[in-house]
């Protein structure tokens, strides 16, 4: 499976079940940023070592599997609705980071 | 480019910098909200329709990509350095909601 | 009550439970991200018009109540644990924007 | 200054500027959202120790202060649109916290 492929199944899913009115971009936004939300309260009591350790716990690991794949699940979603193509839009960016930030130089 | 592509330039990307200790899930979490945090600043004074036209403007347009694209680069550095498998989570998930939301029956 | 009591009683409530540890501003800043997010979803799907209207209905009224509280105890809490004025900070922050933003001249 | 005097200068800002109508309880939950967004990544890469010592540093001092302000700011105002008591609301949430999590009996 791709992005393309997730991006056609979520507008499948959304058209099956009359939820195009309900997905503009600014309620995608929020629902999106809901869902991180979410994610957010899994780690927010957690020292930097435990939240390295979050998958150990299979309760943990199954909260953490499905929230990153909510956040994944609007992100596309929201890029779909606006017609973005969301890994090219990605890798400008990285390019862009690149000379931003040059590596540390060595020696 | 895929998922995996990304998730390998970014882990090249961080060793480069030696910010590997600056990625912990918890912090990576954070960094990812703060993007979504910029990402809701772009739409929130717009109406469902204005948030609809969005990438009519040149200049909007460039930085809701590049929100979009920073949201991305997160999520999948996140996904990466827990050692969870996006897509595969996204499938799940989607997969459970099918179940959980019928279509609406029709006529 | 005021704020002042209020970040008093959270004092004495997180010391009762011995959750002072925990209480990082780093954590609380997540703490108060994780309910915005909470307050989000209430009103992700909204119409403007259905959110002006939101308190209307009972239970989402008591939802909504909740959730303002909650993010007003984290941000109360966030705030006396790294010892700043809110009300002092939050009136200093008006009255520069008085100066970024001037009324619009009337006729 | 109390947050009642607050919420009543907030009502005057905005409608000097004809704000008025961008003030859903909606959009106001997003902008509230984006200032916790701008906030967190203030901490994002902070450790939890260097997180309690933020405020050390005059800049990140005022920047922190500021953000703690512009949260407060669009907490105050979206409770003033939505004609919710902040105070009560908090007062009675955290009665109720009182009782879901009981003080850790002592010896």
């Amino acid at each position: 499976m791709t992005l393309d492929d997730l991006a056609l199944r979520l507008r499948d899913f959304a058209a099956a079940r009359n939820w195009e009115p309900f997905h503009t971009p600014k309620n995608l936004v929020m629902a999106l940023s809901g869902e991180v939300g979410e994610l957010t309260e899994l780690f927010q009591w957690l020292t930097p070592e435990e939240s390295a350790a979050v998958l150990d716990d299979p309760g943990t690991a199954h909260d953490v599997r499905d929230e990153l794949a909510d956040v994944l699940l609007y992100l596309v979603r929201l890029a779909d609705v606006l017609g973005v193509d969301l890994l090219a839009a990605a890798e400008a960016k990285i390019d862009r980071n690149e000379h931003r930030f040059p590596p540390e130089s060595v020696g």
